[in-house]
């Protein structure tokens, strides 16, 4: 049987790898645009905060090892450009311009996601770039370095913008960040979002909101992000305003489509062609809180669907639940974390919600270096049902975020996750962890 | 109606202030042997630690605030000796010497737990110390402060023992551990338990495994804990091999008791009368995972089973699910975090258990400041049931284990846990969280 993946980042070698191991004798082919795969994407932020670091260190597994240890028929540069369902092929072109044709039994399309470039004048210009291959993570280093940028303006201000405004601070780079909506972290309760907005402005970071970008220019060696009411310069711009899926070809192929255009696979992985299946940031998923079908482009569920992808293709038949929405990222000494639905969310999914933000300390009473933690948690009336948490603080919120995460998969009650055993310590939390007295203080309110 | 409680730490004084809010003309009465109320009592050991503290730091909240603000009548230096159910009634003495007796229409005991002290000779010298009530930490800090002690001995090497041992090296005490049975935490996985071992002798203590103990003996200034093949010395001695439900007087009344002589309840914190409760650790609760009854006297538990028999009392029927065995604790530059049923407890319990440890490491690739992170996973053959977890690592190991905790509680399968959504990033795990990995190496086990 020949398994052939489009796309060798996380879903696509995760897939090749455990297809491999599950059936030695299958004939697996990835075909991969750039020259890389199995990199921690991810770390691009954190590597190009340190000079020092290699930007080669983030290759987890070298392509040479796909091939000759595992067997993988890993072909890098090898761009497709059309599926043709009927006769079973994939059809493209290398790098030196060679054309290629390659039948499959299964197919699986990780074509992952491309940053969002507006449409405007000046985003063509050297020095704007946007971070999310191996390859512009590289480029954005090398510019920054041997330019010895000073200035950057970051457009956006999400996960990526937020770790990059960190990175680039950790190198003495002054940073202006800007973008046309003008609330600050919209999916965050706004007591929680206003902490993370001060931790960023109190490491000397400019946050612009609500301001509409016409268009960039150059003006020397600097260059100018200009906007209706003002001009912001630096010698780079990032772009990180967002990604869309890839999804085109199989658009074209006549395969369905779910939210944002992302490719529509069932809980196998599977798209409304037999054969073909697609896993990753191109992928829609179901949300285990709506039961709706949803995308949210992260690592974690891109490895875990190209498993499944194996495993089904090699007669394993594996499905997958579904996702929780939760997102992680430090920026600064704050680390932020979010599982389940927003206010926003829980509205729109058809939920009565209701939710409560509590200020606690982060460590038992008089135990020494505590810190401020704040956590909102979202349930719904109806059904008493946990729906959201999302926890801001200097120490324990990433982790924490992992138990009402579970409890989500779980589809608990607000009631029954306050009587979780969530283990106390002085130097961990106060005896009640700020999660339960969150829970307490919403039980109340309902 | 009078409410009469028994003991006035965390079980005692929660039940009281929730009990007066539930129904501000309930009459309370609670009757406290000490002069403490409302301690963090888990907060000693890193207080001792300390020479500039004040112990006082512990306290949270005075007894005047229960007084004045609260209305509870808090009768410190209160001394309950008998219960009479037919009566109704308790009877005392106070710090005086003058006999009490109180009539009450429900009452809760929650005259917690103490330390045991073999019955072996030495162990009432003065200098032998074991660590429970405020005034115990004052003592031990004032013996440690006042005679500049240079070394000590621990018998004894659970939590409260792990940690006072930090505690004392930190002001650079010489500290020898020893304790009769062989096996370092034994209710840990083996290659858990020798990574926490090693971290304790790399910070110079001594362990001493498997020497019993005859005695203890005086020698100038000095004390010598007498085994029969070996000779311990320091001028201090803690006692810390475990507490004991203090439960003699329930039931000299006739009250039920459950595992090691804890005070029998229902869900409902209810003994076999039906107009007392019993909560904290005096009193047993059911386990989740299990389904029986356990005794587990820990600071969360307490403070839970106080509201709920305050609610219970008050005519707000709760029902406490039970306790999934968590606890944690810090040693040294380690975090400990257990849930759930060790491979011992799981097997008594009637399961098929099955275990993998894993080592991982605590961030992604090439993220620096990684460390190494022990997880092991235990599940039920059977059923594919998660019964328990335990995490060592330097850092992410006890907010950790409230994912799996909440597992627990919710009776999940290992296959479901390895799908939930446990958000990444790079400075705070691999893709994978380590639980997840250890899920996923348990389940091809199984």
């Amino acid at each position: 049987m020949k398994f052939v993946i489009i796309g060798g980042d996380a879903a696509g070698m995760s897939a090749a790898s455990r297809a491999k191991r599950n059936m030695s004798d299958l004939e697996v082919t990835v075909l991969e645009q750039t020259q890389d795969v199995s990199y921690s994407a991810c770390g691009m932020p954190y590597n190009i905060a340190d000079p020092d670091r290699d930007m080669d260190d983030l290759v987890v597994r070298h392509a040479h090892v796909f091939r000759e240890k595992q067997g993988i028929d890993l072909r890098t540069g090898h761009r497709v450009e059309g599926i043709d369902r009927n006769a079973k092929t994939v059809a493209g072109r290398n790098l030196e311009g060679r054309e290629f044709e390659i039948s499959y039994d299964k197919l699986l399309i990780a074509t992952g996601a491309s940053p969002i470039i507006p449409d405007l004048s000046g985003f063509d210009l050297p020095g704007v770039m946007a971070l999310k291959t191996l390859e512009d993570g590289k480029k954005i280093k090398d510019f920054i370095g041997s330019r010895d940028v000073k200035k950057v303006v970051i457009i956006g201000m999400g996960y990526i913008a937020l770790e990059m405004c960190e990175g680039l601070r950790d190198r003495d780079i002054e940073v202006q960040m800007v973008k046309p909506r003008p609330i600050f972290l919209p999916w965050m309760n706004p007591e929680l979002a206003s902490v993370v907005k001060e931790e960023v402005e109190g490491h000397g970071v400019g946050i612009h909101l609500g301001h509409k970008i016409d268009r960039i220019e150059e003006s020397g060696s600097s260059l100018k992000v200009i906007c209706p009411d003002s001009i912001l310069e630096g010698e780079a711009v990032l772009v990180a305003i967002g990604v869309k899926p890839n999804s085109e070809m199989a658009a074209k192929a006549g395969l369905e489509l779910g939210p944002f255009d992302s490719i529509a696979v069932d809980r196998t992985l599977k798209t409304n062609d037999e054969n073909i299946y697609s896993a990753g940031d191109c992928a829609d998923a179901y949300h285990v809180v709506t039961g709706q079908k949803t995308w949210v482009p992260l690592a974690l569920r891109a490895n875990r669907a190209g498993w499944a992808v194996a495993d089904n293709v090699t007669g394993k038949r594996t499905e997958l639940e579904g996702i929780a929405g939760s997102a992680v990222f430090k920026v600064f000494d704050l680390q932020v974390a979010r599982t389940g639905l927003s206010m926003g969310e829980a509205e729109k999914a058809g939920f009565d919600p209701i939710e409560v933000a509590v200020k606690t300390r982060s460590r038992a009473h008089a135990h020494p270096g505590s810190t401020t933690m704040h956590v909102q948690i979202v349930g719904d009336r109806k059904s008493g049902r946990l729906l959201g948490m999302q926890i801001v603080g200097r120490e324990g919120a990433v982790h924490r975020i992992k138990a009402p995460s579970v409890a989500l998969h779980c589809k608990m009650t607000i009631e029954a996750f306050s009587q979780c055993d969530l283990a106390y310590a002085p130097p961990f939390s106060p005896t009640w962890d700020p999660m339960l007295t969150a829970a307490n203080q919403l039980i109340k309110k309902m």
